[in-house]
């Protein structure tokens, strides 16, 4: 599909993360909003999403659109192809919307964001009932795939197909319901929670950031990648879904939530349910389940690791631990032998470090090498604290030699030798074992550069020091093999 | 602390979970069940327990605890430091079962995992009721961390801080609720959802595999990170969580949800949420905590990229769209001259790329320049469906030159010299542009090899035939500078 003209009608965070969408997928867009801080807002929101969207994909964006501003409904709609509609949740004011876009929106798709109402509902008293239905997306529009998109049968099909492709187009998963239903299905399920949450907090029983904690911290990670049905799935275990079903269906009665208008658990709905479970996740065993799970786990939190947030700082706090009472070494002071090469690193290879030839990822082990240099970095006194005084190591050049296969699960530590640590240098080799098996070794140059100026300065004299003083207590160590080595030298 | 001894009182999924996580972190574990399936049950837990939970770690764990088989009850809590109750949700059978283990357990503390009795419930008629207490924690329990602690008055606060210190001794995050519910807290959001959904598959609106998607790739990657308040925090905008109750509060009246027992929004409830959000969130504008949805939401979705699954197998679709849309060769026919270094990666640097450094961290380097290889391999034929037959390339030797630095959002490209073809090698030399900046380099050297022996192999003739050509073609080329060069060598 070509790129084509987006109107957003009403320039919100939700019709800003539309404009946004659009214009980076390739759109021309126009923006159509009474409020004269409208062209502020969604340049927030654009500014939000260039840093965030391009970056998502593993692959070019197509050029961004052009986005203009508009005060006018005939210029802004006139030859688009997709008219999205984003103002305040009243029932007259989208109508008298619509009344006015009609005049000049062509054949174009005319789709709400609207969070709560039906199609029909939006569609009665229209011109042509049959350009609109609802596109509901979710917050942060630009980044979020998920999209409702519900019709009537006033939709021709034909509609409802190009809307499906356009949103496509814009790198979107639309979910196309077949009933409308006030609220869709997302904002149901947000609504009771919501609801739920706050009687919690209303009776006391907990605080905005209890609750907060217990869904980032417990379901909600399990709902990022598996919704409810599927994670239950899993917790039926080997009997499956019917039993579940069996098993948990007396707590319907019990006064678990205020939601007490609750279903019969009838044996026809325990068919439709375990039918659909099976047509939805049947093609994995629940063993299988269970380890894509257990991926999916921990490729998250690891991810989390990295922005030390939510369930990542509490992994964090938990390594720190760990680092102490295994007995790595954390400060030069603790260096009981400064003759040897020092341990830099001890894990286990996670889940997510591997790739499709089955064994850990070239880039991981510059990963586990990178880790060994911030260790080493540590121990001679780069560590936070000093980097944020604005000093820090920036490597320059790499060698690496695969020797053996590592796979998920390995345990392997790395042994750092300090070949050179004068003034701005810091040369270091280490080598990168699976027990007694020398499967990889780093060979590493890095100079040491002011933050400011990003340009090579001298390290702190303690720092100085203790470099010197490794360096020179390895200098009895045998050289390596592979130490200087260029890739293709004949060995 | 130094690790201890749990008794495990039932060895189901949840027994297994607790089982597996304590042995895991070093504990010694004795299990208790009459079922004599459940050493395998458990078995089965432990082994998906020793494949994910260690490498979650950037540290290692302990030596793992010696796990012991009961049948004796007095044999299994002897002695214990902690005592995980996870028999079946029956009020009667769970108090049966403390009668029996405090006959036995001394001091150490009864912890109960049901998901819906209150503490006072289970404590009722106990010999000594301020020794059990409610662990709740959440399936898998040995990878997610949050653990629901709620006592009574009944318990000794010394109990209370004990049960805290263990629980984090285990890498979890206890939150204590200061009043009990039934079915606590995440329970009860969670039922709220699967009441609802329940109606939503009785009354045909969705199906099972619809509302898993919509929380998958919807609020579900929001919850991952932040919870409902903080996400509805950011919706209030830069008016903030007042702003965002008073709009939202008229919708407590709408049949969004079965639940329709909602609390008044009075002024002293709005009050009292608001300030709670403030100490949860207050110490970010919202600009800054809609940095952190961002990055967050973009290193979990990039995560989820990796397995191919949920939101990122819906990436993964866009970006294959957008490789064909944007030029990128995708095979040797479509290369337009063999003459010239080929476009192998061009994308933008997400923002999960960078360091404490402030830019793209070391490993994110060989992770673009093993990009770029996989898409060289492709174009020559060494695909997927190549791969799959038993054939591939392993990397041997890789030499990385740091020219200049790169930030998150720069756009960059890879150009790729063929060096070498010949046999089973291949020899290529990366560059790496940001526009007209030559950021780093990579030199690697790959061998053809077999998927069953791991050993080198000839290529298929196809493949052979295309690094021949390209080799031929790339021959007139200049060699760069920094060819076949090794660490630390004088430029």
């Amino acid at each position: 599909m070509t790129p084509g003209t987006a109107a957003i009608i009403g320039g919100g965070v939700i019709g800003g993360g539309w404009a946004a969408r659009f214009a980076l997928m390739g759109w021309n867009v126009r923006v159509l909003d009474p409020d004269p801080d409208s062209q502020r807002k969604i340049g927030e929101v654009l500014a939000n999403a260039r840093r965030a969207l391009p970056g998502l994909a593993d692959a070019a964006l197509p050029p961004e659109g052009r986005i203009t501003f508009c005060t006018d409904a005939a210029v802004a709609v006139s030859g688009a192809d997709w008219v999205q509609e984003s103002v305040p949740e009243r029932l007259e004011l989208k109508r008298d919307v619509y009344r006015t876009l009609q005049e000049h929106a062509g054949d174009a798709i005319i789709a709400s964001s609207t969070s709560g109402f039906k199609p029909s509902e939006l569609q009665a008293g229209a011109t042509d009932p049959g350009q609109i239905l609802v596109a509901h997306p979710f917050n942060p529009v630009y980044l979020l795939p998920v999209v409702e998109l519900v019709g009537t049968e006033a939709n021709p099909p034909e509609t409802l197909t190009r809307a499906d492709a356009i949103l496509k187009d814009i790198g979107m998963h639309p979910l196309h319901l077949e009933h409308e239903i006030d609220a869709h299905i997302a904002d149901r399920l947000m609504e009771a929670v919501w609801r739920e949450a706050l009687w919690l907090v209303k009776d006391g029983v907990a605080t905005t950031e209890e609750i907060d904690d217990v869904i980032r911290l417990g379901f909600g990670l399990r709902w990022a990648q598996m919704g409810l049905f599927e994670t239950f799935r899993i917790a039926g275990g080997e009997a499956g879904m019917r039993h579940f079903l069996h098993q948990f269906g007396p707590a319907l009665k019990w006064p678990w939530t205020k939601l007490m208008d609750v279903p019969d658990l009838t044996e026809e709905l325990i068919e439709t349910i375990a039918g659909q479970s099976d047509v939805q996740s049947g093609r994995h065993s629940i063993r299988e389940l269970e380890r894509h799970r257990d991926t999916n786990l921990v490729a998250l939190m690891r991810a989390l690791k990295s922005q030390d947030w939510g369930a990542g700082a509490v992994l964090n706090a938990t390594d720190a631990v760990l680092r102490k009472k295994n007995g790595m070494v954390q400060r030069f002071e603790d260096i009981y032998d400064l003759t040897q090469p020092i341990l830099t690193l001890d894990r286990t290879v996670p889940l997510d470090w591997t790739d499709y030839n089955g064994h850990m990822n070239e880039a991981k082990y510059l990963q586990a090498f990178g880790d060994a240099t911030d260790r080493f970095m540590e121990i001679v006194g780069c560590d936070a604290e000093y980097i944020a005084t604005g000093g820090s190591y920036f490597t320059a050049e790499t060698h690496i030699r695969h020797l053996d296969e590592i796979h998920a699960g390995h345990r392997i530590h790395i042994k750092t030798l300090c070949v050179g640590g004068q003034g701005k240098k810091m040369h270091l080799f280490h080598e990168l074992w699976e027990a007694d098996r020398l499967c990889a070794t780093g060979e590493h140059f890095l100079l040491h550069v002011s933050l400011d100026t990003r340009r090579p300065s001298e390290p702190s004299p303690a720092i100085a020091r203790h470099l010197a003083a490794i360096e020179a207590g390895h200098q009895g160590l045998a050289r390596p093999a592979g130490l200087g080595r260029a890739v293709g030298q004949p060995r």
